[in-house]
């Protein structure tokens, strides 16, 4: 569940979140949609996500040309309009360029990596 | 709860972690601490937290030599000792130059900014 990045530089898109209420299974349905899509896109590194009464995705990309090219993707245009309109009170989306990295050798508990 | 980080370029410091199962008291006593702790230091901007399966959080600062200070300061580089030995099955820290920034006007569904 932690990506197992390459060594940086990379890009980094952190895309925090305020949900609204309601709607459960929509959300659950799109964000399903949008994390297999994603996972198919040139320059995918991988992501992780986490939420409680936030929510916090980061994505990791190749360059942040990947990362714009993603942004424009038709499926994707769509979520994020949804977003905007339905799902979301608030949120906040930066693009950075990840220059260093450090932590235990294991991720997942498993891959060894460094 | 969404940061209310000034224009780009900042820092962001992106602390992704799988706990160990148990002492749920300790480990919330070492997180509140260090909130309190970590909001008292040079340079930082805010952050912000979430934690399901996996846990994210994401501080912000105004320049990377000020991320790196916070890692030093005494209390905190023994809460990162007690994280290594203790609390995680696994972490990755990823430090990161945020370029460019955008989303919706509220954040915390209250504060205007741009």
């Amino acid at each position: 569940m932690i990506a197992a990045t390459p060594d940086p530089p990379y890009t980094a898109v952190i895309f925090t979140s305020v949900r609204r209420g309601g709607d459960e299974d929509g959300y659950g349905e799109l964000a399903s949609a949008m994390e297999a899509l994603v996972a198919e896109q040139p320059g995918y590194l991988g992501h992780e996500s986490a939420r409680d009464a936030l929510g916090i995705t980061v994505s990791y990309w190749r360059s942040e040309a990947d990362a714009r090219a993603w942004k424009q993707v038709a499926a994707h245009l769509a979520a994020q309009q949804r977003g905007r309109e339905d799902l979301y009170a608030a949120y906040r989306v930066r693009v950075a360029r990840v220059e260093r990295e450090y932590g235990s050798d294991t991720r997942d508990g498993g891959d060894q990596h460094h």
